[in-house]
């Protein structure tokens, strides 16, 4: 009998955003893995510390600061041999995962490692693609707007076009990106239909007008979302 | 003092995807409204039935079924006057949104219609687009991906043409339109690349390949998920 590898949606930020689900599967788990950063602390861990009832075996998944742009896989390779030392040895893994595991997220770099060998269930979690949108106080989309999620490491052309496909857009994983983004927005003639928000329903949320944003200062975890009809699209909804 | 008018999102279906946010609100809130067909049971009502204390006051907002392709406005005119006497006598409103309330869901008709002039709080739910990842054990979007979410109802060309322009799509609002979707994927080619869900976590989930959907069956409440590079895709996690 092998244990089952649980990939946990955690939801946003705000610890009270976890499911019951991921909440009952996360308090049974022996064995808890979360990814971090090189040194200091894990933003996933710190999510679900009020929820933990003590004593799991607990396994931080360490990123080294210099990989950027895709992770270092030989990371993976060694989290998955010891995740997969304790499935086999029959103990459920539970891998805590910021948002929803499908979505950009990094727990498919161990699915793709254990799922042919080990049973898993995936429990989805409240994204930040919604997080954001409940945030701001505008809804993503209705009706039958396309909805378009950009990373924002694509070159400009790349985005651009897919901006004149779309009725909203959120554009994610800005970071270093960030001032490029908004001078793009800019150029298109965007900017006035473009909402900021970083760390979504964490305690230390920020929201401003795009132009009020310092470019050099956006963080990994902050998105824009565009609204190409603009505030016609809000007011739609009254009538 | 008004009251709040909360807009809860209780997630796809499985009771046990509702956040520990909303639930909390949801058993305090004295008035709670949903969405129901014209006759029969809400599906929004049965996620939350498991979760309700009893005893408090319920709006049914019924939706005549004539009405496919956008809401009758004067059933969203009279119910927002109907929750809007119980906020501006104080008492705190949750309207149970399926979903995210923000992604694509019928409670932005009431938003829009009541957020000038009462507080609103929206909290974001696990949506169905995840939710289908997770039920199809298959990573919605990842790295650079583009995800676009494109509503069925759109003609042929509009989705050809987003459908050429993304790494991975999610057609929702299938219903009537899955004959049509079906017939398009295939004269692209896409087929082989598409994943078929209806009903995510709900007791009766079904995942089909799409040669095996019955196109004339197919209800609103599925989704297909298309991801154009295929297995290669999948395989890509892996090393």
């Amino acid at each position: 009998m092998t244990g089952t590898l649980y990939g946990l949606g955690i939801g946003p930020g705000d610890p009270e955003l976890i499911t019951l689900k991921a909440l009952r599967l996360l308090r049974a788990a022996p064995v808890l893995a979360w990814p971090a950063p090189e040194t200091g602390d894990s933003l996933a861990r710190g999510i679900v510390a009020p929820h933990l009832p003590g004593g799991q075996t607990e396994i931080a998944i360490r990123m080294p600061l210099t990989v950027e742009r895709f992770p270092a896989q030989n990371v993976y390779d060694r989290a998955a041999a010891e995740l997969g030392g304790h499935l086999a040895a029959g103990r459920d893994v539970a891998v805590l995962c910021e948002g929803d595991p499908f979505f950009y997220g990094s727990f498919m770099y161990l699915f793709g490692r254990l799922a042919e060998r080990f049973p898993v269930e995936v429990v989805p979690g409240v994204s930040s693609l919604t997080a954001c949108a409940a945030a701001l106080g505008h809804p993503l989309a209705a009706r039958n707007d396309v909805l378009t999620v950009i990373p924002a490491p694509l070159d400009d052309d790349a985005i651009a076009a897919r901006l004149a496909q779309t009725d909203a857009a959120a554009i994610l994983k800005l970071g270093r990106h960030g001032p490029r983004i908004v001078t793009l927005l800019q150029k298109l003639g965007l900017s006035d239909r473009a909402q900021y928000v970083e760390r979504a329903t964490m305690a230390t949320q920020r929201i401003l007008p795009l132009a009020a944003v310092d470019p050099a200062a956006i963080p990994y975890f902050a998105m824009i979302l565009v609204h190409r009809r603009g505030e016609a699209h809000a007011m739609e909804f009254e009538s």
